[in-house]
C-alpha cells in the first residue's frame, strides 16, 4: 500500500465516532440510547426550505453556480445582516461555500501558508487544528479556562503570538462550551492581531442561536475579520452542505479563485431553497426552536449540578454544555463509556476538544426533546449519585 | 486588510471564466454566443435520479451521513465495479465525497506532506496544480506531447522523478485532450511509482464517457491506485457535488478521518438520489448520450482542419477537444478573444491547461447539440478561413 503523508497519519479520530458507534450495536442489540453526543439539530429542515428544493429539484436547476454562490443567495444573506445587525455588506464580500468546513478551509488557505502557525482555543471545535495540519500548519492550543469564560483574552493572544503566527481562529457561540466571547475583549483581541498584520477568523455558526441578550456578528466590531458562518445549525441544514462567509474586499478576487480550484462550485439546489430561509414565517418558526434549545438549557443548567456535573462558566448559546466531571474521577473517556453502558445515554468525552483538560469533562449536546432530557437526567442520576 | 497567503496570492484565475465572463457581457448586449467553453455536460440530470431526489428532500432525508457517504451507495457503487469491469471492490474501501474535488483534495492530503513535489501531465486539469499549492506541496509539471497521445510514459515518470517526489496524478480520458492512457502504459507507471514508494492518484472521471473501446478502470491493473470519480460528468450531476474515491485498504481509515475532519460529509439527498443512477433505465439514457457525443466528436474531427484546428492526437473520450491553434498565429488567448468577438463562438484558451504549449492550442467542449455545433463551425469558417 502506498505510504500515508504525515499529515494523514497525524489525524485523530473523533471520539464522538466510537461513542456513536458503541451506541448504534447497544442499539441493534435491542437498548433504547438517548443521543446527546452528536452536534447535529434535532428539528427539521423549516417546510418552506424543504418545498423551495423540491421545486428547484423538480424542474432541473442542476448546473453549477458561480463558485462563490449566485447572486440571489449572497444578497439574501448581505440582507441579513442588514435586518439582523444594521450592517451594510457589499454581496460581493459574501462567498456562499459547501458546508462551513469548506469555508474554514479557505479561510486558512487564504490566510496562512505551510509552517504557520494558527492559535486556536483549547477546548474547541476538534476539526480547526486538523484543518491547520491539513495545510501544512501547525495548531498552538491557547487554554482558555472556565473563569475566563473558556473564551481567550486579547493578553492571551498577545502572550501565544509568535512570528510565524499568522492567524486566530475564534468562535461565539463556541463549541463545546456554548460560551460566547464579549465584544470588548473581541475588539482588544482583534487590535492585537492587527498590529501583528495577521487574521481573525470568526467562526458563527452558531451565532443565531443565543439565549440571554440579541445576537451580534464580529462584523459589527471588526470590519476585516474573516467570518464563517453556515445553514447546518440555526437553520437545520445539515445535511444540505451548505455555508458562507463574509471576507475583507481586498480578498474577494483572491478567495474565489481559491474556491473556484479546490471546490468548482457549492451545492445548486441548497442555494436556491436556502432562499427560504430568510423568509419571515421561516425566521419566527426558527426563533420558537430558540426559546425550546433555551428552555431545555435551563432544565440542564438545573438537573446537572445534583448529578455531581459542573457548569463553571455559563452556557449562552449552541446547544452545548461543557460539564467538569472530575467528581467522578476516572477521565471522562472511561465516564462517558460507563454513563453509555449503565444508563444508555451517549456524551461526548471533553479529549475530542481539548487533549489535556478535556479528561475533565464532558460535552452534552441537548439535541433531543425535553422529555428525552429528562428521561436521560433520571437514568444518569442512580449511575451518577448512586440512588435511585 | 488581512495579509494573503503565498498560496493564495499564487492561485491562478481560470482564462475560462474571463471568457465566460465576455460571453455572459456579449449575450446581455443581445448576441448570440455558442458556449463551447464550460466543462459541464449539457444534458439534465437523468429523470430517475431527480425523481429520487423529489422524493428524498419531501421525505425529509437532511441529516448528515457517515463522512465516507451511506453503505447504500457505497454498495452501490462497488457493485458497478462488478457488473462493468468484473471487479471485486470492498465498499468499505469505497469513500463518497462532494464531487471529485473533495476525493482530489483528500487524495493528495493522504499521500503527500507540505514540501512535496506531485508530478502532473501538461497540459492537464488545470486545479491539479492549484490543489497541490493550496496544500503546501510544488506541482511539477510533466509536459505530454501529442505525439505520446498528450499521455506520460513511465520513462518520462522515472525521470522526472526526485527524491522529494511522492505523486503522480494521471487522468484518462484526460482533460482538455480527451486522450486515453492504455493500459500497457499505465501499469509501467504504476511499477516506477510502487518501486519509488509512491501514490498514483488516478482520475477517471471522464472514465464512462469513451468512444472507441469498453470502459476500463486503473484498479484492474493497478490495485493500489487511488482513483478519483464523480457523478457530475457521466451521470450529469455537476449542481449536486457528489464524487467518490476508492483507496487500498489501508488507507480507508485515516481516509475517513481526513474527510471527517475536512468535509464532515457529502450532500445527503445527492446520495440518496444518486442510487437511481445504477438502475437500467438510467444506464440505457446514458449510453445513448455517450453515442451523442461520440456523433459530436467524429463531426468537429472532421470539421476542424478545414478551419485550420489541427488535432494531432486522436481523441477517445471526455467531451474534449484539444486542437493545435498555430495556423492562426497570435497565441490562443487573443485568438479565443477574436474568435468570441467576431464569431460568437466561446472556446477556453490552452493556457488554462498548459503554461507553455496552451499558447498554440484551444480547448473546445462539445457541450451543446449538434446543430449548434454546426453553426459554430459555420460561423469559425469566415473568421478563421477568410471566406464565407
Amino acid at each position: 500500500m502506498p505510504t500515508l503523508s504525515g499529515r494523514a497519519a497525524a489525524m485523530e479520530p473523533f471520539r464522538v465516532m466510537q461513542v456513536l458507534a458503541r451506541a448504534q450495536a447497544l442499539e441493534a442489540a435491542g437498548r433504547d440510547v438517548i443521543h446527546l453526543e452528536v452536534g447535529e439539530p434535532d428539528f427539521p429542515t423549516p417546510e418552506a426550505i424543504v418545498a423551495a428544493a423540491v421545486d428547484a429539484t423538480a424542474s432541473g436547476m442542476i448546473r453549477y453556480t458561480a463558485a462563490h454562490g449566485t447572486r440571489a443567495l449572497r444578497e439574501a444573506i448581505a440582507g441579513d445582516y442588514l435586518r439582523l445587525y444594521g450592517l451594510r455588506i457589499d454581496p460581493e464580500r459574501v462567498i456562499v461555500t459547501s458546508g462551513a468546513s469548506a469555508a474554514i478551509l479557505l479561510a486558512l488557505a487564504a490566510g496562512t501558508d505551510a509552517g504557520d502557525t494558527v492559535l486556536l482555543p483549547d477546548p474547541g471545535y476538534a476539526c480547526n487544528r486538523q484543518f491547520v495540519t491539513a495545510l501544512g500548519g501547525r495548531p498552538v492550543p491557547v487554554p482558555v479556562p472556565a473563569e475566563s469564560g473558556f473564551q481567550p483574552t486579547a493578553a492571551q493572544i498577545a502572550a501565544a503570538w509568535r512570528p510565524e503566527t499568522r492567524a486566530v481562529m475564534l468562535a461565539s457561540p463556541a463549541n463545546p462550551t456554548g460560551t460566547l466571547l464579549r465584544s470588548g475583549e473581541l475588539i482588544a483581541i482583534a487590535e492585537v492581531v492587527r498590529e501583528r498584520n495577521g487574521v481573525l477568523i470568526m467562526d458563527e455558526i452558531y451565532g443565531r442561536l443565543i439565549f440571554d441578550q440579541a445576537p451580534e456578528t464580529a462584523l459589527s466590531k471588526v470590519p476585516d475579520a474573516v467570518v464563517v458562518n453556515s445553514f447546518s445549525k440555526y437553520y437545520a441544514m445539515t445535511g444540505w452542505r451548505l455555508g458562507w462567509m463574509v471576507v475583507p474586499e481586498g480578498w474577494v478576487e483572491p478567495l474565489r479563485r481559491l474556491a473556484q480550484n479546490l471546490f468548482v462550485a457549492p451545492p445548486t439546489v441548497a442555494q436556491v431553497a436556502a432562499l427560504a430561509a430568510f423568509e419571515p414565517g421561516t425566521e419566527a418558526l426558527l426563533q420558537e426552536r430558540v426559546q425550546e434549545l433555551r428552555a431545555r438549557r435551563d432544565f440542564l443548567l438545573q438537573a446537572l449540578p445534583g448529578l455531581g456535573l459542573e457548569l463553571r462558566a455559563r452556557p449562552e448559546g449552541a446547544f452545548y454544555l461543557y460539564a467538569d466531571s472530575r467528581a467522578h474521577g476516572t477521565g471522562s473517556e472511561a465516564l462517558c463509556d460507563r454513563i453509555l453502558d449503565e444508563a444508555g445515554v451517549a456524551l461526548t468525552p471533553g479529549t475530542d476538544f481539548s487533549p489535556g483538560s478535556g479528561r475533565d469533562h464532558i460535552r452534552i449536546a441537548y439535541t433531543q426533546p425535553r422529555a428525552r432530557l429528562e428521561e436521560a437526567v433520571a437514568r444518569l442520576r442512580p449511575v451518577l449519585v448512586g440512588h435511585g
